[in-house]
């Protein structure tokens, strides 16, 4: 069992988008990605099996698909499909928690 | 792809935990515990493969192993296999994000 301080990985870049692995095994992989105001987490999606959460625990911006914006804030959840295009972008900073499961 | 709102399923009971199951795949379940102040979710554990991970989204209290108790604020998130007993103790309101790969 293993603590894990989402405060520790609090960090915002002007430039790129953070991410931190806070966890990794064969049931699931849980990343903190922090994306600061204005950024882009593009649009994407893996041809494999699975399913993805996108929790916001600070800030909102946007969920985005592959036509569609769907407000999201913080304590806002999105759960799709690893294969579905998604993508998230930051209206203000933004902290979202991402667990893929299985991991790819 | 779907959008969870948590802010909607956030209810105390003084008589017990409440509980949403927030989303059930085969790939894994997501479910939000809200647990009052003072109110214990006891010790457990399921002889299956697997690992959960909990969240704090709110208020605080203490993750539990079988013989340890780990402060828990909101941002902090424990990770532990299925098998290994975990639990929760709120010392304010608490809510939890509880995510189960494989799903139970």
């Amino acid at each position: 069992m293993k603590k894990i301080e989402l405060a520790k990985s609090r960090e915002f870049s002007p430039i790129a988008i953070k991410n931190v692995v806070l966890h990794d095994s064969p049931y699931f992989k849980i990343i903190n990605f922090n994306i600061g105001a204005g950024q882009l987490f593009p649009v994407h999606s893996h041809d494999i099996e699975g399913q993805l959460s996108i929790l916001v625990i600070e800030g909102e911006g946007d969920f985005l698909g592959e036509d569609t914006a769907i407000p999201a804030k913080t304590s806002d959840m999105l759960v799709a499909d690893i294969s579905e295009p998604h993508g998230v972008k930051a209206r203000t900073d933004m902290r979202i928690i991402v667990t893929i499961a299985p991991p790819i």
